[in-house]
Parts: C-alpha cells; sequence; structure tokens
C-alpha cells in the first residue's frame, strides 16, 4: 500500500480508535454550528452536478476575503490545488523551503518538475530570510513555494520578505504560491497575509482552505486566489470539473455567516493556550520555537522516543522524522481542546521526570 | 471564464432554474432512501479526517464486485481517477474512440501526452470494432481508452474484442483504461464487464462512479480496479490524500446496502423507458443509435436547432456539437422520470411536427 505521511489518521488503526489525536491541526472550537443545518439542507440535492464554478460559495468568500471573485478559483481541498499548479503552471524547476508541507515537493514531483529545497536552519529559528532569496536568485526557479505560517514550524514570513521576493520573482518569471491555509489561526492574520499583493503581482497565487480554520477535516473545500485570470481558467482545466461537491458547497457558504467572530474567538484561545503549553514545554526542557500557528514544534533534548511513550497512554503527536530538514528528535502537537491540552501536558511531564 | 463543456448546468443559469434537465445521465430513480440517513449519522464526523484508504467502502464495494480490495483505490470522483491516471502511468501516447467523454483528452493533455483520435463512424453504428485495433497496432500507443458503454452513444463494446484488445495491447506494452461509469445501467451487465479480465491482465485499469448510478451527482465518488498493485500505489501518489470525503464515504457505503435491487429495478426502468422513447423518435423521422446505456443518442434530419426550439419550452438535452467527430445534428437526451420523458416526448413532437 502507498505509504501515508501525514497526522490525523490514528482513530484508523486497530486498537487506537480512542486515542487523543493532537497530530492532525484541525481548529479545537469545533464545527461551526450552523453548519449542520446547512448540510442537512443541502442533502435533497445531492442527486443534481453541482455548480461548476461554486458561484453563490466564490461571491460570499470574496467579500469576506476582500478579493474580486473573478480571481478565486474552488477544488475539493487545498492539496488538491497544489496538485492542479505544477501544469497550470508549467513549472519545471521548483523551489521550497525545508522543512515544509510535503504536497509541494510530490506535486511536483507527480508533473515530473525539478525540486530545489532550500534548507532553514535551527541557527535561524527555522524562518525563512534572504538567504532565500539569494538562493532564488542563483537558482532561477520558475515556481516557488511558501507556507505561511509554516508547516510544521508555524512561523510566519516578514511581509516585506514577500514583498521581495515577489518582486525578484517577477524579475526572473518566476511565479510565487503562498499557502496560507494556517494564516487565520494567526492573531492579527490581516496583518501578515498577502492578499494586498494580489493586485500588484499577477504572478502571486495565494491557497487557502476551509478545512483547518472551520474544522472540516471531513469535507473538501480549498480555494486559490490570483489576478491572472488565465492561471484560474488553468486551474480549472487541469482537473476535474464538478471538484466541489453540493454539500462542501453549502457547508463553505455556512461557514462564512460568522467566520468573522468565529475566528477571532480562535484566535484568541489558541494564543492563549499555545502560551500556556509551550511554557510548560520549556521547562520541561524542549526547545520550542516561535510558531504563532494553531499548532507548536518543538525539539526534544532527551533520548526516549516521546511520540512511542505517548502512545502508550493513549496521545498521539506528529513526529517531524519524516520532513526533509529534520530528524526523529522534532515533534509538532496541536493546539487543542483545553481538556486535550491538559492531558498532554500531565502525560509529558510525567514522561519526561521519568 | 474557463469554458464548461458538460450537461447538467442548466439550473445555474439565470431563468433556468426550472428547466427540465436531460442533458445529464443521472439515475432517474433517485438517491437511495437509506443515503439521507447514512450522511445525517456521518455528520458529527466532519471535523475528522477521512480514512485515506476508504477501508470500510473499498472492502464493501470489493465484495459486491467480487474483485480483490487491494486492486481498488477510491477518490473523490471517476474523473478524478482520469486526470491522476496519465500521470499514474507515465503516458506519452494516448489513443481514444471519438466520439467520447471528454476528459480522456482533457486528462491527458494536461499532462502533455500525445493524444490520437480514432473517429468512429457512423456507417458502423459509432461501434469499436476490429479497425480501432489494426489503428492500435499500428500506432503503438502507451494508453488506450474504451468508454464502455461509450458516451454519448451508449453502445458497448463487443467482449471478445476487449480480450484481443487487452492482449494487443500487452504485447506492445500498452495500458487500457476502460470506464465502467454506465455498466450498471446495462440490463446483464455482468456479461458485459471487463472485471474478469483483471486477475489476467495486468495492464487493465477499470474505472467506476457511484454518481450516474446511485445519483449522487453532488458527492464525489469514484474508484479504479487493477491488479497491478504498483499502479494502485501511483494513483495514491499522484492526487491530494483525503480525496474522499467522510460524508462521500458513508454514502457510498450506505448505497451499497440494496445494490443489487436497486440496480435490477434500474435496469429494468431504463431499458422499457428507453425503448418507448427511441420507438417515438424514430418515429417522428430522427435517426436512433444502438444504445444500450440510460440515454439515447440520436441525429436529427431536421435544419431547425432542436436544443434552442426545447429550451424555450423548458427542456435541456444535450447538443453533441463540441464532441470530437460529431456536428450539431446530434443529440443526447438522458432516460429520465417518466413524468419528463413524456413532457420530453411531447414537446419534441410538437416541434418536429410544426
Amino acid at each position: 500500500m502507498y505509504e501515508y505521511s501525514h497526522g490525523g489518521n490514528a482513530i484508523f488503526e486497530k486498537g487506537r480508535e480512542h486515542i487523543i489525536d493532537l497530530s492532525a491541526n484541525i481548529n479545537p472550537l469545533g464545527v461551526p454550528e450552523n453548519l449542520f443545518e446547512a448540510i442537512t439542507h443541502e442533502m435533497p440535492n445531492i442527486n443534481r452536478y453541482p455548480d461548476n464554478f461554486s458561484t453563490l460559495l466564490r461571491e460570499k468568500t470574496a467579500a469576506y476575503e476582500r478579493v474580486n471573485p473573478d480571481w478565486m478559483m474552488f477544488t475539493g481541498g487545498a492539496s488538491e490545488i497544489l496538485f492542479r499548479l505544477p501544469r497550470a503552471l508549467s513549472a519545471r524547476k521548483v523551489m521550497l523551503c525545508s522543512p515544509t508541507f510535503a504536497d509541494y515537493e510530490r506535486s511536483a514531483l507527480s508533473h515530473g518538475a525539478k525540486v530545489i529545497s532550500h534548507v532553514l536552519r535551527k541557527e535561524d529559528g527555522f524562518s525563512i530570510n534572504y538567504d532565500f532569496m539569494k538562493a532564488v536568485q542563483s537558482e532561477k526557479p520558475d515556481l516557488i513555494y511558501i507556507c505561511n505560517p509554516n508547516n510544521p514550524t508555524g512561523i510566519i514570513t516578514e511581509k516585506t520578505l514577500i514583498k521581495e521576493l515577489l518582486e525578484c520573482c517577477k524579475q526572473i518569471g518566476a511565479r510565487v504560491v503562498i499557502d496560507e491555509c494556517f494564516i487565520d489561526f494567526v492573531e492579527q492574520a490581516e496583518m501578515h497575509t498577502s492578499k494586498p499583493f494580489l493586485a500588484g503581482y499577477n504572478n502571486l497565487v495565494i491557497v487557502k482552505a476551509f478545512k483547518k480554520i472551520f474544522a472540516l477535516a471531513g469535507i473538501r473545500l480549498g480555494y486559490a486566489m490570483c489576478s491572472d485570470e488565465d492561471v484560474i481558467r488553468r486551474l480549472y482545466f487541469h482537473g476535474p470539473d464538478w471538484a466541489v461537491s453540493n454539500i462542501a458547497q453549502a457547508a463553505g457558504v455556512a461557514a462564512l455567516d460568522n467566520a468573522e467572530r468565529y475566528i477571532r474567538e480562535t484566535q484568541e484561545y489558541v494564543s492563549k493556550e499555545r502560551t500556556t503549553m509551550k511554557m510548560e514545554l520549556k521547562h520541561l526542557g524542549y526547545t520550542t520555537f516561535e510558531s504563532l500557528a494553531n499548532y507548536i514544534f518543538f525539539q526534544s533534548p532527551f533520548t526516549f522516543d516521546l511520540c512511542k511513550e505517548l502512545d502508550e497512554r493513549g496521545l498521539r503527536i506528529r513526529s517531524c522524522s519524516n520532513y526533509y530538514g529534520l530528524d526523529g528528535t522534532y515533534y509538532r502537537v496541536a493546539v487543542s481542546t483545553k481538556g486535550n491540552n491538559t492531558k498532554f501536558l500531565k502525560t509529558i511531564k510525567e514522561i519526561t521526570k521519568c
């Protein structure tokens, strides 16, 4: 069988159905209440083809994001956009910053593009800095990926650097994909998003998902934003029609109803819990980094296998050993519900102090 | 905007929300009743990641199809499988029989493969015959597509020919994709399916969907079957993980509960209605062909624009003018509910006799 390499699959392992899963980064506030009603309401329509252009959802999201609806394209999940992008952009040489989300590389390899990894350094706190820009200028890729905040580190890339990267890429004829799937978990997300660059840089594509922020892991819904409408057309061409189910479209529309309040509450909750969890981890001797997202990236100085120890005690976190640029001493843990976070801290304390 | 070229989208056109849509080939018996309950039951789990390998659904479908579950792979719709296939099979030269479903060509072009169309002839009733095998032997593609029954014609390809094509392709090192998305609408489908060839020919991939037969147009659910497990692994690799939502998996599992009875009833209903509709069309002067599926392919000898005339009277059928190998005199109409079929026949009679 093909080897699955992400988090979030514990409940499908025999005997692990009741594990507390902190390996997936889903909004701990859970699914907005009104979604269930919206889905139930949509059910009688499941014998109809969905709107191929997700018109209602696209217009509502456009108003929410303050982006032109013609610059948006929805598919079944952000990963599906990632898999369409290398073909839509005819990418031959792709650059990314490791460690990062695995699908940038996988989708580029799937298309037959060359992938160059710029390895981020622990000494720089795994942040993307001007070294990356120098590497881009020297390698001259035709497509670069920035995950902002980065997964698994949670680290935000400075907006001034992003602007310079966009300018530099414009000059060498490269496209820039910025994955903002986790940006709405960051306090003052509007300060960090690259949306204001869309109008001025038609080489920019921003990718977002409903999954993480609206806790819709079991629904497929993601979107791309780009001011080059030819890219939007090509994103439609390079994948199946009807990619967003009726139910996903209805769920998305409902999610936006109270989005501003829901996201503000999420940010406040995540920030507070993350601070507590990070402090405790530091206190126990773990090295933490500057995550601003709904997960904490940390390194263990101890010799025991933390994942294994936690697993035996009914908890699952994400080992980062399969990320290029990292090793088995790095971990990622999601900021979850208060109960789960407390259980995690109590358990890791027991393991570490043994 | 990217130009949408399939049927089934009438309800999203302004002023056409209430049109009777016979341009899409969805099961007129409607969604099996127990699906609504299954979806409602699954709803509390939409904050969880779906099982990447659709284990429960795969095992249940495997038992139903009498195929090894390790030979099956599910994604969000058959079209998504079509888009993964050219990359999963490293196709460089693809052959198909025109007219046929547009996504074989589009997915091959998306991958950068060369596409050769073998044009089916009206004189042969648009059936695939030994001319195609000769063309394959001469062109030596590495991938061929057979839509069985074909869309838009509804014509079945002889099983003896399929076996010879499999043998011929094995010898030239080519893969054979057989799209059986409409086969369960055909009476005695088990006589026509190529499933018995899976074990002996690991160059065969069969593609199927839940959409058409279970009237699940608004849910994304399709699967591939292949005895070469390396192809199954590559199908997973060449597209996003978690491609099948929790709700789609639950709907699929429920659909299979009464599948045998539901499919038998569908076949009986479709066969009877199709016969009546074809007879009437012939009687009015239209040329019909040997469709065994849930749609009728026909040619008009008249000069008026049938689609336009029907549209003005609140009915939508599929013009086949954008199929390679056809022109504006060809049409496809779905076998729908009794009420819709009667309305269609009454209306076309009025138009034709004017």
